[in-house]
């Protein structure tokens, strides 16, 4: 009994001190006496209150270490076209950019800002605006433009809601072509803030660094891990860090790799045996052996998987970051961006990864079939194709898409389960290859010809 | 060829150890000498041997550190409603409850169960059993209530089936209400054991802490993780943990999490820079900087996304606990429980959250455009439940909903594929605001249109 | 300024130094000086060059520790069904095996071998050969055997896809029965190299003891975790590693047993407090208290639930690897193959698993659920089965089982949504056992009643 009684003396005092420390601000003023400029304190300083957060992550970063400051990233020139108008801090002359685009990142790191313009991932977001028909699937909005009457007391402002789905979904991963308002803020509304690939800024430069090593760290540990790709690559249209974890490679990661593997090498020396099983960043963009390391992702691949028909990657470098820089245009760059010596030379980089874990013979092999599964998928998809292009010249397909069973399965055929079939192949991933692949690709093939052959055959199109 | 007899031998007496070791019981009986009660050492004793898990949960909990015994939780008076009938242990002149309810949490932790209690989680149980349609949907069994005759000789007691799938379904995460037999145990294949949140306890006290914090560790650390909110956040309905994981932030704690941030900071002292990204627990339960920590998760939301049509969260605190304890009633509780201070103060505090890492900027914008998604979806509701309605008004619906082509169509409209649309948009998540979301609620209504017009033309249901 | 300039030349001076570490071989040529053999050390100082991966796996393994080395498990006599033609090294006299079968693994570990034999997982692979209906439903391929033209350039030899959806999909997991060229190596394209549970070696063993302990450090640890059963658990049919993530005990594992749990405990000692929930291994072949470690998974199950009706498992032990070295024969196996003691003998081993925890209470009304779940399925399939039989007696079957809308149902109620349904339940999944289980298979059942009665009405197949 009375040790009850203390019980619950002991656990009010808890409380009572709980109480108050939950009222007080644990974040002390931080005081930094380095070398940065008095202006580059004063942020550190002041934003340690603010933003604690951002200030806390900078500290733990390289960047901290080198001496580089909030200044030497968001300092801009009163005139830059990615400058706030007004003085910040105030009245102390200076100006600053909400945004750090790859131009900045380039100041220091040239080289993996190069490699990454040549890659398909800097062409992630102007592609998506320069093709009409992806922008247009993007705004699925169909209403009159205003909320419906039982919204409209909470948000009478918001006369335009078809922003909505490109600004929540498709520019956080593919980016945004970012305009600023008159005072030199992005936007609002519009898809900024995100951490798609692809943004094209102001200054005219493409990319986004933080998208893997994400902001303000800039880690280059995070882009190793797998988690890095999979805040994008990641669903019913490619479903990459499913694919991981269904393959070998990831077990073993998922097995041993956070506690047991040495991630922090300096750059272009992490190899064998710092690992025991590849991550996505080892396969892709690595140095491993001979083999250099590279920010271009598309460097070492064979196929462009991603489209309706798996085509050999003869395009050479990409060139749609190079194009908005000196033209800001936005294009669709080149789809059949890749190894600029040509797709069995991409080929022949990326079995080099493989053969410093695996024979000569297994990792011969293993591409034998995976190509297979990839022109297997293609004659699925010429069959398609060769429908829907029949049923168009004889005007046998609805205008809107999204209300015509064929053109619904055909979209899926390509767009979900036909990469699901060809990534999971030649990432070594079973039930993507098969279950969620090519199991659902040979029921699409019947389902479309079923449909085919009817319109044929009755020269309409069903109800 | 001697190396080979050697390690044959070797191998010989590794499995002669092995092999003995696999039939020896290695734990030991524990004895206790603290400052715990004869009984609660005998308690402790006991079940060292028969449950070892337990004891071994306890010991490395802080209840043993602060003397909390087994007695403490699980002992009750003889007339208790709690009270397993006979004396335990026998002869002792003791009784126990198998149950411990957060009525006896909240002896210790009142503040964290008061806040409970006024939260949405604390209606999860009640709520479904009072809704006769939940009820309804939740009895999938249509058969006679007898299992078919190859299955008769294994269980011949088994003359009812029909409560399986709440018991293994529905009630392992909404809750129960706990019924005991003559003896004081729980009735067994009604859904007891669980970890429901919203078990409806005989001493009238509504709740589950060890849903987060799980038996019988009841660890602080464990809730902060996302894998605490995973069990029953997850899959077509409500796919929060996914979401998280398609996230910025849950791409940060799944880089660093575990390795690097500090989990073990003291109750309300649990802020930045001990994390990097926020987890489930820091946005929605969280002390940071002035903003208290609260056990109340729905304070901090503006809109109930869980239902048909959002709304804001006008209703103050839940209140389907007070009802239960006070009347023994099952109720369906206050489906727009919120923050009292209404939605916008709720949508205040989240920003807080925000704003330690975020800017101000980038916070209201991200909000915008994840509030316009909302919205959005609810142009999509509305539109489907007008022809919902008009069907039933015209008699053009089937009675059983799981056989009408339009009411499956609704259903999944807005419960599973609507949720993850606006749960995608609130919490960061691309890929379910787009291809989980909005590109499936497109769909949805276009089919509904689709089905709606040929009823109407038609005046009847299609076969 | 000045700071800038330093800092640029900083950078610079990095690049510089990455550029050249880039192009330099780390890999050091390993010298071995240890108890090994002169061709064993041979075979590590030239394939620690080779395939470093390899090399530095086998450094960190037990095997290592123990002086086992390449020679032990590769090398064979010249004359055996698993040897490479040519000698290796070149002019050696030494003749090995690019593959190594669980005959070789059974040297040392006789007793793990032996178990692995009798369970379901030794049928995996020669079973699926066996059958022929499975076979066929493994070869989606419909083409014509050729490539279409457009690939012809580039894949001129590859005249067969067939063997695609075999070779990366089911043989991957399921194992092959691996056959060798002239020269002693696999051949290629046909589903080596694979990972799967079930592949059938010349030298007459069956199963992959790297399945789940990867090679080359074949790790007790890593089997151990979750993640060694969820490159093959996974997926529509049987998202078993889902199932796990969604239960109280994959919850807890994933809160904290990759932090705090003892993983490295010796062969057969592996038991609470070691770690706090169980993982696979721990339920279906951990020693436990007074029940025996086993590599036998089927030896605690009670019914076979990847089967269309789910039967109690009173086969006994699995004979098909027995059968297969003696005769060289695939064959289907012992389906209910289970305990020799029996079905509920099995399900008792299973809850001396759950009582180390749990209450005897708890673990009884546990299984009554899950079990009155798995008879509620089956009352499920025996209506589907009837319907299916009766529409084959009545000539109401198209002969494409994929083309026919009432057998697809029925395979998915069966082999996808009924399996989640009961694995779901038996394992406490409640978004399995409900969501993605019986909430489907309801459906499905309607929609195969619809279908039925449509065709027993008209009398024939609809379009």
């Amino acid at each position: 009994m009375l040790k009850k009684i203390v019980l619950a003396l002991t656990c009010l005092v808890a409380f009572s001190f709980a109480e108050s420390v939950g009222n007080v601000n644990l974040t002390k003023v931080m005081k930094v006496d380095r070398s940065l400029s008095p202006l580059a304190k004063k942020c550190v300083e002041c934003h340690a209150e603010k933003t604690p957060g951002i200030v806390n992550d900078w500290k733990s970063s390289r960047h901290a270490h080198a001496g580089v400051s909030c200044m030497d990233c968001h300092a801009v020139p009163a005139d830059s076209p990615m400058a706030i108008k007004k003085e910040h801090p105030k009245d102390s002359g200076n100006h600053v950019s909400i945004l750090v685009s790859p131009k900045t990142c380039g100041k220091c790191h040239a080289k993996e800002v190069k490699e990454f313009e040549q890659s398909g991932h800097a062409r992630g977001g102007v592609q998506m605006f320069a093709k009409k028909g992806m922008v247009e699937l993007m705004y699925h909005y169909e209403g009159n433009g205003k909320p419906y009457e039982n919204d409209a007391p909470f948000h009478a402002g918001d006369e335009n809601l078809k922003d909505a789905p490109s600004a929540t979904g498709c520019i956080q991963c593919h980016g945004l072509e970012i305009k600023l308002d008159k005072e030199g803020y992005p936007i609002p509304g519009k898809g900024w803030p995100n951490y798609g690939i692809g943004n094209a800024y102001p200054d005219g430069s493409v990319g986004s660094c933080k998208s893997c090593h994400s902001s303000h760290t800039f880690d280059m540990v995070e882009a190793r891990k797998p988690s890095a790709c999979a805040s994008c690559h990641l669903g019913p249209d490619h479903p990459n860090i499913e694919i991981y974890n269904n393959s070998m490679h990831g077990k073993i990661y998922n097995a041993e790799g956070e506690k047991k593997w040495k991630w922090d090498s300096a750059p272009d020396t992490w190899d064998v045996p710092d690992y025991r099983a590849p991550t996505c960043a080892t396969c892709h963009m690595s140095g491993i052996g001979d083999l250099n390391t590279t920010h271009n992702v598309s460097l070492r691949l064979k196929w462009n998987l991603w489209a309706p028909h798996s085509n050999l990657r003869t395009g050479g470098y990409e060139t749609a970051a190079d194009v908005y820089a000196k033209e800001g245009k936005v294009t669709v760059g080149v789809p059949l961006a890749g190894n600029p010596a040509g797709p069995e030379a991409a080929r022949g980089e990326m079995k080099q990864v493989c053969k410093s874990c695996h024979s000569t013979k297994a990792t011969e092999s293993f591409f034998i079939s995976a190509d297979q599964h990839v022109m297997l998928y293609n004659t699925y998809h010429t069959e398609a194709k060769k429908m829907l292009d029949d049923l168009k010249a004889k005007k046998l397909l609805k205008k809107d898409e999204w209300s015509d069973a064929f053109q619904k399965v055909y979209y899926h055929l390509w767009h979900h389960e036909g990469r699901r079939m060809r990534m999971g192949a030649v990432m070594g991933a079973p039930d993507y290859a098969h279950w969620h692949g090519v199991f659902e690709v040979q029921q699409d093939i019947k389902e479309l010809r079923n449909i085919y052959n009817a319109r044929i055959k009755s020269g309409k199109i069903e109800e």
